[in-house]
């Protein structure tokens, strides 16, 4: 039985329900993906995570690792794609991890999944789960990467100001105005 | 004793030296804000989740509430404030929870920490950290808030195609290469 960074499948599912709400099954392929990844990963001890979508696989790397969107070690760049990378958080050396689409071949289910082949009531749910737990990450392929400098500093604590617009405490480097202020905003 | 969206405090710090590594100030202040903003929120069944800065806040909302990042129920706004809203998912009616300048002088340690007034070694944590739990939300302020529509709208899922460059499936609306291939990748 494949286990998902030392959580049986089992319990992993319950993890997801918890966390993410329902099972989705980009948080499944994701589960097998991170545990890739960690079985991967170049020497060092502090990992940073990339994730290329918003979409399900985030919520699988904040699971499974140390990594998540508020503690900062998890970057999401929103580029669509369901692809991962684990990274040495001081040189940057990484391991790449990605849904590759002729590997998808041998699992139909997945496949018109992971390209919305099919409305999804037209979906076999159950089908599409028993091919994810089969496949685990046969679909995927590995590559070493390098991080770009950006994404390997540090920035250091910067100082707070009052805007003059709100009243709130906002970052000084932000400008006369805090960005909120500056119109991005979201409220009407 | 104050209880964190049905959690005893004692409860809320472990679960946030599970998922967040370390207890950090800002998930303590966060659990106290989050728990405010769900005490206050509009009428409603289904609740979506604003963050108006990157650091720690995400955490506790994806912590104590059913949005996370990866369910797309939490979006992000990097501008650098220390707020968060919730709001009706339909409807945008929202409740805004902020750090309130003024409401910080009666928390000394607490003001110090938030705006940075002091380098960390000459912080008195346990000082910190004992403040933050008499304060609770005291230093915060709600306000009711609208949504502007384009965060009240849900997309619907979009085509896949098979970036000619990579080799990887993309969303079609992104171009005719992905984002990763048009510049946006992060390796070296
Ligand atoms: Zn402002
Ligand atoms: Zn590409």
């Amino acid at each position: 039985m494949k286990t998902i960074c030392g959580n049986t499948y089992e319990h992993y599912l319950d993890m997801v329900k918890n966390f993410h709400g329902h099972l989705a099954p980009g948080m499944l392929i994701g589960g097998f993906m991170v545990d890739a990844a960690v079985n991967n990963l170049p020497e060092g001890e502090f990992f940073d995570a990339v994730c290329e979508t918003r979409a399900c696989l985030p919520d699988a790397i904040q699971l499974l690792t140390p990594c998540t969107i508020g503690n900062g070690w998890l970057k999401i760049l929103n580029m669509g794609l369901f692809a991962l990378t684990m990274f040495e958080k001081f040189d940057g050396e990484g391991i790449r991890v990605y849904v590759d689409p002729p590997k998808l071949e041998p699992w139909p289910e997945i496949k018109s999944w992971f390209f919305k082949l099919k409305p999804k009531k037209e979906q076999n749910f159950e089908l599409l789960l028993k091919q994810i737990s089969d496949a685990g990450a046969d679909f995927c392929s590995l590559a070493k990467v390098q991080m770009k400098p950006e994404y390997v500093d540090h920035k250091r604590r910067k100082g707070f100001d009052i805007c003059r617009q709100c009243g709130e405490a906002y970052p000084w480097e932000d400008g006369s105005l805090c960005l909120s202020c500056q119109g991005q905003n979201p409220y009407v």
